[in-house]
């Protein structure tokens, strides 16, 4: 773990699409040392598992504060965190596609074009993309999606044409096959002809499908709300499935596993309906997350996998509070929609046993685009990231798998739909525009209800001391400036070389 | 860990001055079971450890979501916490001397009279009380106070003459020894000739002392601000000698150490100083804070006592926000001097290696006047309980040794000063009267600077799905009231039969 004036040092730009990195000689040597043990030892490229969760909290887990404390404990979830690494500095985007995207791609969103989730069938995703599974696959692995998708519904978009050989799930989000279906919490659209008819009109698919590399998508049933309750256990059997078929083979895989929890509206499975001690849809949904990663777990050790297997754990942004009493936990300001901490920061437990050392936590900042750079890394090719297009993300091997590492990113970068917001370095973050919303959600609201404000002067946040962002700083750090303001100028300068992309227009209000 | 509704159930009264509780039959079976074993194994009774900070948050350790993410790792604590039993709903009061004067006592502010800090010499403190110490030496115990008192100055307040045997610390607390020295912090007293000579004029004590059972304080050396800085290492090394000189004796033995960390203004021992992450006074305090306890453990384990203890390690309230960025972080609503979550949720780690189980959390509810019927039910002598005064605290040897226990309490009592605030029972918190401020402390205020509000209709908050506690919850849980106006109606009927009191006057505005 670093502080800022460690870490406002010169990073070394590899390429001119290239975001610049910090090269730790030492841990890049025990990193790479660690890796080879691994290949020697076990005669094969590491598997990656990437679990990502919906609309789960930075606060939910017990490792994070939450657990028992928020009505919900997390057995497994806890002791991957102690026999993995513990990031408390993980970054999503602040909605659902945007995260997505930005892990598919290694690309903040204003350059996938995926600044805020396509609804209801909307064309544009992922089309045109360069993704990770792309990049994996092309290194030799087998590559398989289950469970929720959300980065474009449209052929060109969908998980079996942009790198996938196999995809078990929905394509869209979870309130999307429910919010028309259920009379209790929707009866203005139910008992509604006229939305009835508007929603049966629309282009989105309300079945879950199957799909295999470039075939067509086919359904494989109807999204019903009983169903909805069962999709997370259908998914977690897939899952396991997938990994006990790759048991029998020789090919390294990655395994995007997305749940369909927690979003809302939760209906969990019966199985674990009422089985929180708070007894709310969410935390009950939460039980049954911590059983299916421990599943998910199990089933590699089982199938003596667990060696091979990176894991990767994490949630798309941060609690929906709009939503809420349907809704996670974060000690941070703000909320899902919005750049403040709350927002953005996710759980991130990483475990590979045997190679990333246990028993760590490291505030080093993690970002969703590091995600396929370090994939790459990990699978020893990291020459295959595109040259054509910037790549926000960097290689963070040698962060996750040296005892100790620091994060090899210099700075965060903060989007806020198309605006630029903010940036962090070390402990510090300066804010350039955010969302009113305060932390507290007093007025009811959450970070996608606040207006989109400008400060005239830059806000400096220290996260160390003041987590909450409550205490502008700025003026009693004047002398820091200096890096923020190159940092700012350089990330956008990028978009010149680059230009930015936009695949979705404002939803029409 | 259990919700409202097993907990809105009968509690057992045994007597009319004591706070009723539940007897869970089983657990007090296998708490009794353990202390059978210990006492068969190590023919002896336990040793107490109570280890309190002061102003520390609980949200600074590691294992409380703190540690790394807030710029100061928290190794050892967050060992003690996986090797024993971690509390997520442990209750101090809002403010420092009214939770010391509760923890020593069984009692609540409004009945032991301390409602607020005693400040330069007021007269006023615990004299007329029973405590701990006292029951404890009368059951052969032997006791022993380091570092801060701050629960009066007055002879018949101090700790040799409320029963401990040997007192080493300060009577008051640490900015009453730095705010009138410190020219860069407060140069309007430290260069004002009138307001220097009044403080000479006022009767405290600017020496840290030593004292002995009944007999007069004895200076050991002035409280200037380098000393101020070396304070707990010296504590620390008084209370090791203390456990070594113990391990040679039969006597069971209290240690109530109390550090002088991270009260502001913090200047930590120069070991410490510039050694955190964050490079602030008040992380690197932490640190500190972090190796004594390490060091206490380790001498316990040296001199074979590690068994034969049980340590409980707390803080006496919330952050003090007034004075960020000199303080504790917590991910609750308000501060310091409130009755939000964020005021008297605290730190509580229990260990007590070989009879508590280790690795557990619970969110049961433990109180700070918990620590007194708990001391006595752990070494077998409940019955020395006061006969003649209310004792709001409750046994939870079976909670605590009991494996999955679950707490013996059904109600928190919240107290603002003289004012009954709220009260909790499982998840809800009814809340009457509060502060004004908000947790996110935009305004600048802590918890010392809201006004107090009476609302007219009582608010409800289900601290489980709302940590933060910002929606009302009230008119969804009507079913739930009459449990609370039960609880109100009798604890507050406690004072008609047991008369308040009252230390200290208002300070003089």
């Amino acid at each position: 773990m670093q502080s800022f004036d460690a870490i406002a040092t010169a990073t070394v730009a590899k390429a001119p699409n290239l975001e610049p990195a910090f090269e730790h000689a030492g841990q890049i040597k025990e990193a790479a040392a660690r890796l080879t043990a691994h290949k020697n030892r076990r005669k094969k490229r590491p598997n990656i598992l990437v679990f990502l969760m919906d609309d789960v909290g930075w606060g939910d887990f017990g490792c994070y504060g939450g657990g028992v404390a928020v009505g919900a404990p997390t057995p497994n979830f806890d002791k991957i965190a102690r026999n993995g690494l513990q990031l408390t500095s993980c970054y999503s985007e602040p909605s659902c596609s945007p995260s997505r995207a930005t892990l598919l791609t290694g690309r903040v969103p204003n350059r996938h074009g995926l600044h805020r989730p396509p609804m209801y069938g909307e064309a544009g995703g992922l089309q045109g993309e360069v993704t990770m599974p792309q990049l994996l696959s092309a290194a030799g692995y087998v590559t398989q999606a289950v469970g929720k998708w959300h980065v474009g519904e449209n052929a060109a978009s969908q998980p079996q044409n942009v790198g996938f050989d196999d995809f078990y799930g929905f394509l869209s989000v979870s309130d999307m096959y429910s919010e028309w279906r259920d009379p209790h919490y929707f009866p203005e659209i139910v008992y509604s002809e006229a939305r009835t008819k508007w929603v049966e009109n629309m282009p989105f698919n309300r079945c879950f499908v199957h799909a295999k590399r470039g075939q067509e998508a086919t359904n494989v049933e109807e999204v019903t709300i009983p169903v909805l309750s069962l999709l997370d256990e259908k998914w977690c059997q897939y899952s396991t499935d997938f990994i006990k078929g790759m048991a029998k083979k020789d090919e390294p895989w990655l395994l995007y596993h997305c749940t369909r929890g927690a979003h809302f509206d939760n209906y969990p499975h019966e199985k674990f309906l009422g089985q929180s001690p708070a007894r709310h849809p969410y935390k009950d949904t939460i039980l049954e997350m911590d059983a299916i990663i421990g599943r998910l777990v199990e089933t590699l050790r089982e199938t003596g996998q667990l060696e091979d297997t990176l894991i990767f754990i994490s949630s798309d942004n941060g609690p929906h509070m709009e939503t809420w009493p349907d809704s996670a936990f974060t000690p941070f300001r703000c909320a899902k929609g919005s750049t403040w901490e709350g927002g953005v920061r996710v759980p991130g437990l990483m475990m590979w046993q045997g190679t990333i050392e246990p028993g760590q936590q490291s505030d080093g900042i993690f970002d969703f685009n590091d995600v396929m750079p370090t994939a790459l890394g990990l699978c020893g090719e990291p020459g295959r990231l595109p040259t054509d297009r910037y790549i926000d993300g960097v290689d963070q091997t040698s962060f996750l798998l040296a005892p100790g590492g620091h994060s090899n990113r210099k700075f965060h970068y903060y989007w806020l739909t198309t605006n630029f917001s903010a940036l962090r370095c070390g402990e510090y973050k300066m804010v350039l525009t955010a969302t009113s919303d305060d932390d507290a959600g007093h007025a009811g609201p959450g970070g996608f209800t606040g207006t989109l404000e400008r400060y005239p002067y830059a806000r400096l946040y220290n996260l160390w001391l003041d987590p909450k962002e409550t205490h502008n700083y700025m003026t009693r750090k004047l002398t820091y400036v200096d890096v923020f303001q190159s940092g700012i100028r350089s990330h956008l300068g990028t978009f010149k070389r680059f230009p930015p992309k936009k695949v979705l227009g404002q939803p029409a209000s």
